[in-house]
């Protein structure tokens, strides 16, 4: 099976651990727009090959795993090129712009559009990991428009891997993620932010701020060429997340002000609830 | 060495764990209100007897682990009551009102203002661990006016568990704090508070959150008992931080309906910096 990796960073090179581990016969090639990265991936073992564009027609399977504007860019080139029995799906945070996008694409048949939720707040080819999607969830959209056959190869490397799958329509998933992974990205910006604003002097930052600080901030980290496109394309779902959560804060500032302290303790002890929710996410 | 604790929760029952193992001859007292919590306090190991406040005259160290509010309430009644050569310290998250408080107390030079940068969203006896105070800061408040041979026996406690020491006056505590630590609750609060109204169906948010949000939210499990009197201790600094706060996601909302993607990708890539900050924050 020779695997196509588009983006050798810290998704494209940890599908690229997971499946040369799981499918004996699998040579990953990589494509990458920097030759640094493909150097220092081939260096790490994550591809057996550096790649490009022109040599596609030989893939069984291409994974695109690069910024979202991106892949909505070059995904109908990568669909011209592909032989017709090979699989192409992505890893993009948005599913909505990217399926309009192909949606008359004459081999639409080839692309199965997911979203695995994971990651962490690293990136690059020195980021990726092992099993970083085992017991994850992998959201699959428009499956019904993916050819059957090909539907099953992507389950066999998603099985093997260690996801669950979960269905859902492109505007759903859109929707849903802006509020449990777009907006948590926001808030930690600009929780940063506010905090570095703030604190000139990084030494008290470093010696007040405890693990709590850091948990929160974490996402921070992330790279804004991974996010910005994605908060493009999901504009209108995150400006309506950001609307409620910023609706949330000045309420909680009013009770503050107006010294409402029974109702500040009863919103963190409905809130504490999260607990029973987040039981199970690692 | 007789150390009375106040309060046996994860704070005052991780202190217990950690000093007798520092101090073979300390014998641990527990004071708390709930009974269930001594009993279950002695039944972990946490503390070697139950006790009250009518035995604070045996004690050589206090250590007042209990909601802010309260400790500013009953600290002046334990000042009267320990014996002179008696050290009382306090882990709590604000300084300035409890050291006014007593600023005129016969013994205010028997007390030590403390607070240990350490503790998880966890709760009760249960949620004591060994080793939860080695490598974090300890903010020491107004060591001036604590009797130079106290201020040595804490400084020994505090060196054994491992701690680094950094003195600060209230007011500067109160205001860095609430940036780097009380702002971070309300945020993660708000986070869980807006994402739970929306996602009525709980399964949704299990499948589609990942750790990213798992991380942002994790403070929201946090004890309304202990952070209802932080928030309305620190009430003027708490709002400042909130206004900074909301100003910041009132301008990347701005951003994002002007569509101004490239002064986005800026503000991320200023506040990545935050990396070399939270390096060495665990």
């Amino acid at each position: 099976m020779k695997v196509f990796i588009i983006g050798i960073g810290l998704i494209g090179g940890s599908f690229a651990i997971d499946i040369k581990a799981a499918f004996n016969e699998a040579k990953i090639y990589g494509i990458d727009r920097s030759d640094e990265n493909l150097e220092k991936a081939l260096g790490l073992g994550l591809i057996d090959h550096k790649s490009s564009f022109d040599e596609l027609d030989k893939a069984d399977v291409v994974i695109v795993a690069i910024p979202v504007d991106t892949t909505v860019e070059i995904l109908p080139m990568i669909l011209d090129n592909i032989h017709d029995d090979c699989l192409v799906f992505d890893a993009g945070s948005t599913k909505g712009k990217l399926c309009d996008t192909i949606s008359q694409h004459p081999k639409r048949r080839n692309y199965l559009a997911a979203h695995p939720i994971a990651g962490t707040e690293f990136s690059g080819p020195q980021a990726a990991i092992a099993n970083l999607y085992r017991g994850k969830t992998n959201i699959i959209c428009e499956v019904e428009k993916t050819a059957f056959k090909l539907q099953e190869r992507g389950m066999e490397i998603f099985s093997r891997l260690g996801m669950r799958i979960r269905y859902m329509d492109p505007s759903s998933h859109d929707k849903h993620i802006a509020y449990v992974s777009h907006l948590s990205h926001i808030s930690s910006f600009m929780l940063g932010k506010t905090v570095i604003e703030k604190e000139k002097n990084e030494r008290d930052i470093f010696d007040m701020a405890g693990s709590g600080f850091a948990s929160t901030v974490r996402l921070a980290k992330s790279s804004p060429a991974m996010w910005t496109p994605i908060f493009k394309h999901n504009k209108n779902n995150v400006i309506e997340t950001l609307e409620e959560y910023i609706a949330n804060l000045e309420q909680f500032k009013k009770l503050m002000k107006e010294d409402n302290f029974d109702e500040i303790y009863k919103e963190m002890e409905d809130t504490n609830h999260i607990k029973a929710i987040l039981k199970g996410i690692t």
